[in-house]
């Protein structure tokens, strides 16, 4: 980190706070890795003389992008199967594949290669589920990049763990080892209410209250989903959930997109936060996460991309065009999710729904120097009355120029810092390799 | 055009024929602007000894986007207001600032713009509809595209013309003058049935077979357009639109995101061509059209962005993604709207629509050599399974390196040949300057 103060300055600093505030020629002043100042760019020179100077005289500065939900070990999967109804994908093609070949080695590959694309498209902080959770975690050290790495509980074996029991004892070993970590934050992540039994359910629980952590959870992504619980239980997974008492602000409820009147009245109740994945979604066509009533609410929703195997790509600037788009057609109300309400999604409202507000998620200071510049002079987004709209609407994730986090340059005028494409694409190939045989 | 044979060597032909192939490691052969062979690169160079040689050796070629619906005079309007009600967005934004300042210069510059947005995102052919025709003819000339151009008809008075009589007599005189060029041809378009009334359309319909033109129109974009119809007329658009005898193959239907059981019957009966926008569809609120049940009634269906003040960009892989997703969305089957399929509706089947499939839509020998070179070896579309699954889920358009039209290259490793982008930039910015006071 560096102790010297640092400017930027921007055409744009787009702050993403509650009352988000456009700047126009303004500058951060960075310092140990934190926002140490805002201010006019003529002023910031004057009062940080010997400061380091850089220029962002065409781009738009935002909070780097917090993609709330992914699996980040099945990027190696982009693409293996697409087009197909929700059980024979599963059945037929990621299960096998997962099971062949899902080890250590692949999920650190797949993990520092979805790492790449993610910081080539802005995403600063990541919120995933997936197994062997350490692979993850040094890919992690590796980018530079802040991860939120679920331990993920199913009630079967998988190459990762045999039992529950061995699930729940590797992911607090996991806590235990990376909590130094700044960068590196465990969470539970039961998979979900049909893969996860209500006993283990409420063992997460406590374990979750005991060790201070917050809760991933897959709930209501799909109508089989619901009428799978209901047929075994006459109750929908939301009022399960409750009945255990399991739902809170703790809770990072995945998906829903199916909310009938009762779950709205118990999420009202019980405030989890949601994440909304509206491309996977559409793709596996469960179903539209009612945004606009949850919001209304008051409920908090931030945003994710899921995983490239139901998506395929990791680029939250679509995710956000998608997010707004499809609000308006659900809602048949085209004010519905507007570009600075999509912008927020991916910044400050993943920061809350993480629990990590304090210090993420907006261009505040005392905040960690998280952010990205856009490039917005590109013919793609000009004529430019308005940047939000721009970034949302217009512009491309290639448009992403430069990236840091803690204040530290991870992609530079997009060439990434702390890995090497070459090798990156090298990995890549060697696994397609032996995966497509 | 070259008179010596070319060889553009690729990684993956895709051909969207009919029974569309992926051949791997061949080469098209290019000839007086058109395809003249398609052939395993390694016999390439022994065919052709005295031809000249490119190598897109990490690279999917396909058809040149056909972009089947635009208004590209409307470019300089791109985010210029967002996120409004259909009727705010149109009385208090859009048509004010028509009225201001849309004039033949105007006009050149932003089609000039958004042929070099066009251009930059693989697309080579368009299909317009707006005012002084002229304007965006000569604009296509100076950039080498292809382009459709819209008479406009509308029974009210316009900066373009007066009277419904003054648009007819403007549009004929284009075409006249224009249908020496290879690159132009002119379409009638009538604005939708709310605008122009039925003695005109019935007048329209005469003209267009008399000069053998395609119509254009507008038709049941949202549900407000047949409220107002029903409440007029007790009829439904396309009943009217039927009963006046005005469809058929010779009709570009465009939007058609409200279809009932009747409006089935007519169009199955009928078979005019489709245009499906489905991001403007969403962003304004307006539905969905439901793509596999007119696939399913034997309709071809083609895929256009409407214009940048409602998408807001000239995007086709993106749109590609998008009708993909929201047609398994809509349909609630994850099989619907396949990634080959929705390549298809970008390339073929707007050729199709636009009535132009002998010479255009596909890389067949003797057909044009309109194509473009998407580079699929980079981190975002890594690794590869499926070249085509790459293209429409996970590629940008930014991949897009190369661009021909005619066999002639107007993109060369993402440098436009034909346009200058500063230029284009500075003139953006001159009109930004003017609108937004």
């Amino acid at each position: 980190m560096q102790s010297q103060e640092q400017i930027i300055h921007a055409k744009w600093l787009i702050t993403c706070e509650e009352d988000n505030k456009i700047l126009e020629n303004h500058a951060l002043v960075l310092k140990n890795g934190k926002i140490h100042a805002v201010l006019p760019s003529k002023n910031a020179s004057i009062q940080y003389p010997s400061a380091t100077t850089s220029h962002y005289s065409q781009h738009a500065i935002v909070p780097g992008f917090i993609n709330s939900h992914t699996h980040i070990g099945m990027n190696f999967f982009r693409g293996l199967a697409d087009d197909l109804t929700l059980m024979d994908w599963l059945n037929n093609h990621i299960w096998p594949a997962e099971k062949q070949w899902v080890q250590q080695d692949f999920v650190h590959d797949a993990s520092l290669f979805a790492m790449a694309e993610m910081l080539r498209s802005g995403t600063t902080c990541f919120n995933d589920m997936y197994f062997f959770l350490d692979a993850t975690a040094q890919a992690a050290l590796t980018a530079g990049i802040r991860a939120h790495i679920g331990i993920t509980v199913i009630d079967f074996p998988t190459a990762w763990a045999s039992t529950t029991q061995e699930y729940l004892e590797k992911g607090l070993a996991f806590h235990e080892a990376y909590k130094k970590y700044d960068n590196i934050t465990a969470t539970f992540a039961p998979h979900a209410i049909y893969t996860v039994s209500e006993k283990t359910l409420s063992t997460i629980k406590e374990l979750a209250d005991q060790h201070q952590l917050k809760i991933n959870m897959h709930i209501q992504e799909s109508r089989d989903e619901i009428e799978q619980s209901l047929a075994q239980t006459k109750k929908r997974p939301i009022r399960r959930l409750h009945d255990i008492g399991f739902l809170s602000p703790q809770v990072i409820a995945i998906h829903m997109t199916q909310i009938d009147d009762e779950d709205l009245t118990i999420l009202q109740h019980t405030q989890p936060h949601i994440v909304h994945c509206p491309e996977s979604n559409m793709k596996l066509a469960s179903g539209a996460c009612p945004v606009m009533q949850l919001q209304a609410a008051g409920l908090n929703i931030a945003l994710g991309t899921d995983s490239v195997a139901s998506n395929n790509n990791l680029d939250m600037i679509g995710e956000m065009r998608s997010a707004a788009l499809l609000a308006k057609l659900q809602s048949g109300n085209p004010k519905a999710v507007d570009a600075e309400q999509a912008l927020k999604m991916a910044t400050l409202q993943g920061a809350k729904a993480l629990g990590i507000e304090q210090m993420f998620g907006s261009l505040t200071v005392g905040k960690a120097a998280d952010f990205i510049a856009i490039d917005l002079a590109q013919i793609e987004t000009q004529p430019l009355y308005h940047p939000i709209s721009q970034i949302v609407y217009a512009a491309s994730r290639h448009q992403i120029t430069d990236v840091w986090v803690a204040g530290k340059q991870l992609l530079k005028n997009r060439q990434l810092t702390t890995l090497d494409e070459t090798e990156l694409l090298n990995k890549a190939h060697f696994w397609r390799e032996k995966i497509k045989n």
